[in-house]
């Protein structure tokens, strides 16, 4: 049976570009599950009602329904332990949970303060005024405020980038030789910024953005293909 | 036979500091091998000519000599495969080289701008002015302006520790329901502080420094029971 998951999509119903569903998307692939995506908008509260909470991404697999990309990812390493494993047992996922707490706490707060206002123009007409309020309130500033002056503020955001920098300078993937759950928590991370906006996040001959290349190629260009803005 | 480990020691030659050592001596203990350590100080270059480097902790193993925490770690490891394992698996090792690499990259630093100076009162003798012209010298300033505003900064040094943070709320060691390498990475590079001043890093309700106090009853009170300046 085909798991059915609710994506965030913009109004462009086919760019999807939340960071916690990208993860989803990558970790789907990795365990060769098919997967059936539901568009959703933030304001579309009442079709998430069934899993209980309000955020994407849901999955509903059969009778059950998850929700929370962590969540997500430890279930279906337990309930498909016969397919190729994300965390490669209790210690190595023990150590991805501290990966995903620093791309939930630093990179996503530092990948907003760059492209924040991007969305606004990428976003379903429904969601504007949501997403305008919501985040202002979040940021005590307008979204204009809030990504003024990136072009500056971005070094130092790079620079925050260094614990994955010097791990990809040594071995291929955050998972060894192979990628494990830990590279779909980055790039899911960084499949965000991608899809809604032009901004360069990364230099050229960064070994992070060698790494992303390479994710982008996986599983026949799952995430090269995903549509962009503008 | 007894592994023979030189490590960084102060004035004191009881009062050992180095958090690159501390990581050492804490996988030595999770693996139950005994040890016999060697004080030495910063000055004592000849001292590890052996080892065809400068710096500690380098361990001698029978005929085999290594050097660098992290090439411990991982021979430790691959020598020992029967004893309790640090990593729990390839996977395992890769993502606690993230976390490795975070403590590195970001905690170190951190912590080198809030005590540094402290340090100048602990070391041996012969290292005082090695000490302050080598890190005056990384700093572009002298011990004294490095550490200077501490009580106000600290506060920002406490939020880089978030990733930890929140996974430490959520799990009792950053290994999971077992202390792995990844706690000894994170407890020796706090160790260091720990030993060689007495200004207070962690509140006392941060669940960091609740895991913490566990860390220090490890292996009889291995932490605990070391010598502190002061």
């Amino acid at each position: 049976m085909t798991i059915v998951m609710h994506d965030l999509a913009a109004a462009d119903p086919a760019l999807r570009f939340s960071p916690y569903c990208w993860r989803t998307r990558m970790a789907l692939a990795h365990k060769g599950l098919g997967v059936e995506t539901i568009p959703w908008r933030f304001t579309e509260k009442d079709a998430l009602a069934f899993s209980g909470q309000g955020r994407v991404p849901v999955i509903r697999d059969g009778d059950r329904v998850v929700s929370d990309s962590w969540a997500i990812a430890e279930y279906l390493e337990d309930a498909y332990p016969d397919r190729p494993a994300l965390f490669g047992g209790t210690t190595g996922r023990a150590h991805a949970r501290f990966i995903n707490a620093w791309a939930d706490g630093v990179v996503l707060g530092g990948i907003a303060r760059l492209i924040v206002r991007d969305l606004l123009d990428v976003v379903a007409p429904q969601d504007v005024v949501y997403f305008r309020e919501s985040r202002e309130a979040r940021f005590g500033m307008t979204l204009e405020q809030v990504q003024a002056g990136r072009e500056t503020r971005v070094v130092e955001f790079r620079a925050g980038l260094l614990p994955a920098r010097l791990v990809l300078g040594r071995q291929p993937w955050l998972g060894g030789e192979a990628p494990s759950y830990a590279d779909y928590i980055l790039f899911g991370t960084l499949q965000w910024p991608r899809c809604v906006s032009r901004f360069d996040l990364l230099e050229a001959d960064d070994p992070i953005a060698g790494w992303q290349e390479r994710m982008l190629d996986l599983f026949d260009g799952l995430g090269r293909s995903a549509p962009r803005a503008g």
